[in-house]
This record gives C-alpha cells, structure tokens and sequence, in this order.
C-alpha cells in the first residue's frame, strides 16, 4: 500500500495476517530506501516492523500508552501514525525527528533519546491512570540493552513491588548498539533457549493452586518445590522472581504468534514481561548481517551494495584520534585501562580492546557504574580513562561528584561528542557538561583546538597525577592539521594566543576557535585587531593570562558551543568579579537557555546566531562603543 | 577490653570464640555510651558488630580491601582499627568522620555517605589487584536497601559477567533507612526462609556435575532439570542466574558461623555473594525494636531510658513544613501525588502516606526512577511532588535533564537539606543544587525566607503549570514565625524588598536572610544603609527589580549558601553583562570551590568567612571605595 495515505494507526484493525504481512513488506522497502538517502537508525527498524505492527493492531494509541525505550526504533510507529511523507525531512533541520516527539504526534507519550528511562514513564502514567481509575493500557517497549541501565532495574524493582499493571515488552535483538554484555544478557540467553511454554503454565499455576496449604516451617518447602517446578517450565524466573508474569520468549517477526500474545498480555492482570526475540536489520542483509554494530545508525548508503557513502574528511575522527593516542601511551604505561560503558566502536575502543583485553572493560549500558568503576581503579593506582559522550556523562554526575572529584581521583574522562551533535538532537546534544562540571571542586576540564593539541591533551591527562581531568572532544573528524610526532605535557591551565590584536580579546576553546579566527580575519579587513585566545584549559582558567587581558582594559568576548548560564564565560566574569575589574568590559557568546533540536550543526549554529558573523558584530559594537566612551573621558 | 588500646585490628587472629563475644560487648556497650553524648548512627553500627569482628579477623585490612557501601556503618570497623579515643569528636567539627574516610586511616580504603557505590569501586579494585597479578581479596559489604539503587544492579550485572573474584557481603537487615520497598526485598524474604544449604549445596554440584553430557535439544533440557534441582535447594537463584555463587543465609550475630562462612566464601574462585542476616540496633532495646526508622541516625539520647534529646526549636521543621503543607493542598487536588526515594521519615511524608495511600510511592533508594516517574505522572496531567534531598538529586540529573526540562513538564521537585546539612559533611552537604539546576533549561528554582513563604511556595509549585518547578528548604527547623491561615501564590520570578537602603544592596535567599539582615543592623549602625532583597526566585531571577537596583549604581552584594561557581551570584554578574552594566560593582559570597568537611553549621560557616562579618566587611569596604571614586570624580 502507499504508506504516504495512513493517517492513523486504526486502519491496522481490519487487516489479516495477510495483509499485515503485505504491509510489513511494504514498510521494509519504504525503510531501506529512505534511509538511502538521508541516513538513520536502519538497523533497529527494521527488527521492529511486525512488532510495531501488532501492538498498534492489538492496542488502541494513543489512549493506549506506547512507550519506546531509546527512541531510535520508532520509525514503523511514525509511519503508522501518518508522518511517512515527512521521512525525507529525517533528522534535518526543522524535519521529522529521529526519537519520538510529543509535538509531532499524539501518538508520541513520552520522548526518549537517551537509554532506560521507558520503564519509570510507564510506571507514572499507570500510576495516573490507576488514580484516575482508568482503563487503558501502558507498554513500554524496551531493548536487551536498555535493561543493563540501572534506572532500568529501580523501575522493574518498583513495577514488580506495587504489582501495576503494565505490559513490558522486552525487544531482545541479542545486541544493543554493539554486543552485549552482562550477566543478564546470559540469563537472557538462557531464556531464549527454552522455547515457548504458556500453555505450560497455565497447567502449572492450576497445579500449584492445588497444592494444599500448611503451616510454618513445611508451608515454605512447599512454596520452594513449586517455585522449582515453576523454574523447570519457566524461563523467565528473573523476572518472575522480580513479580512479573513472563510470557516468551516468542519470535518478534512472526505476527501471528506476537498478536497472539499480546491479547493475552492484555487480559494478565499485573506487570507482564513479554520477551519477544528479534532480528537487527531483519530484510536488509548488510544490516542483518552486522555483528559490529555498523548498521545501529548510519548517514546514507547505496541501497544496492549497502556501502556506506563515505564522509569527505580525510581528517581523524575525534574519537579516533582520542582513544588510539591512548592505546599509544597503554604501550608504555601498564597502568592504563579503558572502559566505555557500551560505546566501544562509537568511541572507537576497538583497536585498544584487542590489543590490551586485560585492560579493557565494556560495562555494558551503565554510566554510573562505569565512573565509580574508574574511581576504584584510581585508588589502586591505575589510570583508568572512561571514553563517554557528554549527554551521557549527565547520568553519571553524582558519580562524579561524590566518587571521583570528592575523593580526588587521578580519572581521566574522555568527554566525547561534546557540543552540538547535529541529527540526533535535542536528547544528544553535549552542551551542559562545561557548566555542571566547572562548579565541582577539583575538576580539570579542557578542550583542544585540533586534533594534534588534542593528542598532547591525552598525553597531558595522562600525566596528570594530582585528581580529575576531563578532555572534551566534538563529534565528527579533525581539522587535518599536521601531527607532532612526539607527545608533550601542557602546563595545567596555560592558554595560548593564537593571534595577537589590540582592540578586543576573544576568548575560546575547540570547535569555536576556527569561527573566532575567521571573524578576527574579517574585523581586521575593517580595521580592528581582535586578540584570539585558545583557552583551552576551561577549569582551572589561565589566570596569568586574564590579569593581563583586563589590565589592557579592552572588551573581552567570550565564545562557547556550551550553555550560556554558568559556562565558561560566566567563569570570566567570576575572575574579573574576584579580582574587582570593575568597569571591564565582557560579551558572552554561546549556546542560549533553550534545548536545541536536530539539525545541520552549522544551521543550528546560525539559527542560535552562534556564529562569525554575531561575533563580528559584537566586537565592532564593543569597540566602537568603548571608543565614544573614551572620547567623552 | 579497653578499646582505646587498639592501634590495629591483626590482635583479632589470636582471639578465640569466647574473647571475640565478650569484645563484641565491649563495643556494643562502647557504642551505646559514646553516642549517647554525640549522636550518630547507632542502629547500623550496632548490627554489625559481630561481622565486622569477624571480617577482620579472616581477612587482612588494608591489603585485603573493605568497602562499606554508604559508610555509617563503619564505626565498629573504625574501633578496630584505632580510632576509639576519637569517638567523643565523632561527626563534630574536624572530628572523627561518621563515613569512612581515606586520610583518617589507611583501613578506609574507600570513601562513601551515598549508597549503592560499593559494588562498583570494588569492580575497580579488584579489576586493579587482576592486572597487577596480586593476590588481595576486594570484600564489599553492601545492605538490602542499597542493592534497589540502579548503579548497584549495573554493578552486579558486570561483575558476574566477568566472572571476577570478589566477595560481596549483603548486610540483610531487612530495612536500610526506612522498611523496605520494592520487589527484591521479596527475593530477600524467600531467600531468607529458605535456611542454611551450604553442604547441601556442595553435594548438589557434585551431582549435577555426574549428569553426563548430551547434545541439542536435550542438553538445555538437562540443563534446566540441573537449574531447577539447583532452585529447589539453592535459595539465592536471583544471584547465582547473574554469575556469584551465592552463600546462605547466615546468622550475622554467630561469630563461629560468619568465620566460617567467610572462610569458605575466600577459598571460592569467581564472585560470591555472602547473605548475612542482621539486626539493626542489635543489643539496645529502643533500636532493636525500632520499626520505622527512628534509630538509624539519631541526635544524642539518655542511655538508660532511650529517650532522644529533644530539639530544643519549637518551630516545625522544614520537611515537615513542606509535606504537610503538600498534603493539605492534596485535600482539594486529586492531582497531586507524593513520590519520596526512600526517606518517607526524612521527607516526613508519613502523614501524606496514611492520608493518601493511593497517591503515595516510596520507590525505594532509586532517584533516578523516582524522578523519571513524576515526569510520567506529569503527563497524565498529574501534580507529583518528588521530596529528594539535595545530594540525593545529583543521582537524578540526567533524569531532570533528558525527561523533565527537556519535556518541560509539571514536576514538583521539593529540594529538601539544601545547603550545609553539618554533621553528615563532604558526602550530604546541598551545596551544588543551585548550580547544577539553573543552567538547565525551563526550570524554575525557589527558596523561601521562612516557613511562612514556605508555604506559599508550596501552592506556587502547585499551582504552577509551565513546567518543572525545585522549592529548596534546609535540614532542620524554621524560624518560628507567624503563619497565614489561607496560602497564596506569589508571582514567578518576583523577588521582595525586606529592607529599603541607599548605599549598597544585598541580594540573597533562604538561609542566608537572617545573615544578611543581621549585617544590615550592623552596618546602618556604622552610617551604611543597605537594602536586604529577598531574592525568593534563584530562577527566573526578577529582572525588574534587577535593573532598578543596577540603575542605582550602588554596589551589590550576593550572598548564597551554595557554591560560587555557576551560583547565584554568578547569575546577577551574567544579568549585568547581558544588560550592559558596565561598571557595576558586584561581590559574591559563597561556598568556595573546595568540599566542606562535617561539622556544626555555624563553624563551618565561619570557616569558609560565609557570616555576617564578613558581609558587613565586604560592604564597608566596596562603598568607602565606590565614594572615593566618587570624589576623584
């Protein structure tokens, strides 16, 4: 059928088998080839095509609370709910989001992007409908991956202690971005191998019933041999034991079985956990074929070959550059270990997981326990390097204030995909960590201005023996920069002039420096000088520095692809304040209050007005005006 | 024995049962009679008296690493280790810490105060002894209630994937702070019943090893009866399906039985998890029988009797303030739902609780959930009250980012111990909050200056309908003023004049009123009038108030209890930047960069120069130099 006329999912009602299959191959091809061209999360769609065709067949969205874990497989659900005509907007710059997005449809309930958070949203939206005692049904649809999230297990905990009812439905691709890891990935394992038993259970929960009840000390061994007849027939005793009724595990491309088994999960009383076993990437064979985790999430690819269309930049990705100079440095220094909490091909961990697996560790999903993790190898006298992105370093804050900064710890926190991250949006965007980590004691946080500074900052970090050090590095590749050949220790705190001028300071750090360069370029053609400073040390700030730049009493601006409240500019007008530069003159540029969407960088940069031109105008302003004030003295 | 004649605890080797009984009376009575004088947490230590003695003595600290998951439990471990003489200081002003604490004792190999960390830093440490090739064993030793907490779970799903050795000891007092919530607190109830099984249990692997090997199908047939026999008599499966060889559950006030266990559990390869029943409070009637929580922590008590030193404030205090206020608003609003992680005593949210059982969730040591699950209540076009402490909320800060401001939705998050809490120190104090919330956008954040504009702030957040809205109050009481009988609304974002002054402003909320107005006495004594502002709102600050007293071109004092960096203060510099106040004097005072230390507010206050002299010097200084400058004019 011609996807582009579903208006709403309800037509699903009035489909057979056969036309569902039909539509599931429709939705496939539709998938395959409008990614093609605009990129997206290929691989995770296509394993949830039947699935997310049975649930909006069984369930009635959006009274019926559909809720996707992650987000990034929520396309099929887009597609049903009338947004195929938007797909070739996918991820652009004011077009169809990647995640769900409550302003896009009523069909959206709850907005993800980051892991494990569906369980704990359904949890409050069934508590509110049991309040309001109402009727509907809450299903949160979540992966294998997802569930090594801590926050994850609080709401199984919780769910499982209040008895609500809600229907789990646990997306089991056997692999998340990358593998998986964790023991509760081989206790799924061991589900998935013991095929489908409901109707077992019914008979077993009637038997059980039957088991006479005694008193004391017998009635507890009768409780145990059922509770081990139970665990003979029934898979899921994990969650079982956790007090869900398991159901599965059942195979997540067959719809017959999985519509089936979602009418029975709706009649269930109490929290169902329906383990349903899917493919990656199923019907596109480079993607279903992808045990890396190439095909999670990609830009485009030719539909025919499944090649990737290659990015232009022959410059190192940031990542790259990163984690191989401290594979380089592992080679002399037996003290260094890498974790990455399941972003091992994202943080391009690869190259040091097989060179040094002894000093390797894929915590799997789980920040907190990864940064904890690091501060106790600190307290042996290791030096633990955690590779994270900035979006998810936020779930390991309290980690790192209580365990890491408070205890002083030499770990070395590779800040990855830090700034605006362009298509993944609002829910990715690594734009907060410079303000929530320049409030905490002991913190060393810096930013190099290409990729050869960067390899010297590994170097630097690595050194560095007196607490934490956060290296911050963007998205995307380098500038192409030629490489020292050996590494160097900067001087904790030092900056850098990157060009001297006299009539205004600008003061930067990494993706920013090249705009602050070429505005310079521009002010200069109309006659002003503009200072350009590579401040590359955000925490502790060059100090030396700054006396002498308010000494020369010129404007200073201050330019950050971070959060204005609290970043680095707010930390330059704390030092002119401390040190009673009354009367100095700052502009801070950067990132305003607001969350930024999915888009283009450089779009999303122009449209905050973060960019040469705004930094031109404002120095001009301040010099121009700082000119008239002189002229008046 | 006299315990102040311990330095180290390898005298335990040569202590026979017998000896070991009566020491574990000596410290109890120790115990008992020292905190009588100084408070402390009285109900944990004493629970475990007899584990501690008995870990002491199998294993050889510090080699052998202790990690005492949130740490008020170690003051036994503290006795033995020579820190008795220092106990009459305990949790005062540069004395002896209540948590562990590193440069205290190189016994105190780990620092803690929040929970759930242990299972992580011990991954990290024993992932050190692996790569260095030692031979030290890593021994966490973590409660029931710990375990709820996410990070804990990422760290037992890790650890048993690795399969690395460990010993884990699960302290099951069948309550942590509070009784217990949660699911797994059930897995623990059958775990419990299911008696001793040690022998059994080796008997049983002997003869699951004899069932002889067969392929396909049939193996995992064979291996599920093999599992299920395993069930039948192995009460710990939820541990052992994660990897650990689970042990018990034991008597943790038999010392033969603990020594003995624990010796089986060192000689056992690859991760075990020790259950070990406890009696908080053991062996002091008022804290044996303690159902609710009274015990955990206490101020000082008569011995004999068990009655607790009364405060000596007859205002109510702040939690109480709150809750109650919350739940009288709850009487007429079907909306408004109480969610506390935890601390239903702490939070006094027991009245809401009993009133409200339907709109009440204790979810358990679980912010992250906690919180994500008010924003799913949220909505339903729910009113959740999430009551969280300060330093618990950095546990929740990507839940507030990613779920709450991203989806700007109607939380009601109560800020409780914001600021200096004293006594808990480095770990408790509430110092980052204002930092950490006000880079974020859509949040608004309030502090009232008493209890009475406490209360209005209640029906303010209530009322509120933009979004998330964080109401900050202190531990302890309020001032005891007067109270309106009907509550109103105050507008966001609007601050309030308490006293009119010409010659320099002070700007400040909460805690730091009464410090400031003090100071204004002071000054307007020596010829300066200051205005006091109550600046209720940290976020949306009021903006026109702002640049009315900006337009004076007086000097502006902030004053916060709260970190400087990215504080408060730091807001008004970025007000008067953004709003081209150039030459505006401004001075923040507040929490340097630096963690402050356990002990009586009041010190710690003057130690960090954050009191009324300091105000009043500060403000004699910046107006005589605004007034000669005003005379070189």
């Amino acid at each position: 059928m011609d996807l582009h006329t579903i208006t709403s999912p309800s037509f699903l009602k009035e489909l057979n088998n056969e036309q569902l299959v039909e539509l599931s191959e429709d939705i496939r091809r539709f998938l395959i080839e409008n990614l093609s061209k605009t990129g997206g999360h290929i691989g995770p769609n296509l394993g949830v095509v039947e699935l997310t065709l049975a649930l909006h067949k069984v369930f009635d969205s959006p009274d019926d609370k559909l809720i996707w874990d992650v987000g990034h497989q929520s396309y099929v659900h887009k597609i049903l709910t009338g947004r195929a005509s938007q797909f070739d907007t996918l991820r652009q710059f004011k077009g169809l989001c990647g995640f769900p997005k409550r302003n896009e449809s009523d069909h959206d309930v709850w907005e993800t992007g980051h892991s494990s958070t569906s369980l704990s949203a359904a949890m409050g939206m069934a508590a509110a409908r049991d309040i309001k005692k109402a009727k509907n049904h809450v299903i949160p649809i979540i992966g294998d991956g997802a569930l090594t999230g801590g926050m994850a297990f609080e709401a199984l905990n919780h769910i499982g202690h209040e008895g609500t009812d809600m229907i789990v439905i646990l997306n089991d691709n056997e692999m998340s971005i990358a593998p998986n890891v964790g023991a509760m990935h081989s206790v799924l394992g061991r589900m998935r191998t013991a095929g489908k038993y409901n109707k077992v259970k019914d008979d077993l929960e009637y038997l059980i019933k039957k088991v006479p009840a005694v008193g004391g000390k017998l009635a507890s061994t009768a409780e145990r041999v059922k509770d081990s007849l139970k665990y003979l027939l029934v898979s899921g005793m994990f969650f079982e034991e956790l007090g869900f009724t398991y159901l599965g595990p059942i195979d997540g491309h067959d719809l017959e079985d999985l519509e089936e088994n979602l009418k029975y999960a709706k009649k269930t009383k109490g929290p169902v956990l329906l383990h349903v076993v899917t493919k990656k990437g199923k019907g596109f064979l480079p993607a279903e074929t992808d045990t890396v985790g190439t095909w999670h999430g990609t830009g485009p690819y030719k539909m025919e070959t499944g090649d990737l269309v290659k990015s232009s930049s022959t410059a190192p990705s940031w990542s790259g550059l990163i984690a191989e100079t401290v594979r380089k440095l592992a080679r002399e220094d037996e003290r260094i270990v890498a974790i990455t909490p399941a972003m091992p091909v994202g943080s391009k961990l690869v190259g040091f997981a097989s060179e040094f697996p002894d000093r390797f560790y894929d915590v799997g999903i789980a920040e907190q326990h990864a940064m904890t993790m690091a501060a106790g190898l600190a307290t042996q006298d290791m030096k633990p390097f955690l590779a994270i992105y900035s979006t998810f370093l936020q779930r390991a804050y309290d980690q790192v204030i209580h365990d890491v900064c408070r205890q002083n710890l030499n770990v070395f926190i590779g800040i990855d995909r830090a700034g605006l991250v362009g298509a993944d949006g609002e829910t990715h965007q690594g734009v907060f960590d410079v303000a929530f980590l320049r409030n905490l004691p002991n913190m060393v946080v810096m930013m190099p201005k290409d990729e050869n500074e960067g390899q010297h900052m590994v170097k630097t970090a690595i050194e560095y023996n007196d607490g934490p050090i956060a290296l911050r590095y963007p998205r995307g590749n380098g500038l192409g920069v030629p490489m020292d050949s050996s590494l160097k220790t900067l001087p904790i705190g030092s900056w850098e002039v990157l060009q001297r001028g006299t009539d205004a300071v600008i003061l930067t750090f990494g993706t920013t420096i090249p705009m602050a360069l070429h505005a310079a370029e521009e002010l200069r053609a109309g006659g002003i000088n503009a200072e350009v400073v590579n401040a590359r040390f955000i925490k502790p700030m060059d100090t030396e520095m700054l006396h002498s730049i308010f000494g020369r009493k010129v404007p200073v601006i201050t330019l950050e692809e971070a959060v204005l409240q609290g970043g680095f500019g707010s930390g330059v007008l704390e030092f002119a304040e401390e040190n009673e530069y009354t009367g100095a003159i700052v502009h801070r540029l950067g990132i305003p209050d607001q969350f930024i969407e999915h888009g283009d960088v450089a779009e999303l940069m122009d449209e905050i007005h973060l960019n040469s031109d705004e930094v031109v105008r404002v120095a001009k302003k301040l010099v121009s005006a700082q000119k008239a004030e002189s002229n008046v003295l």
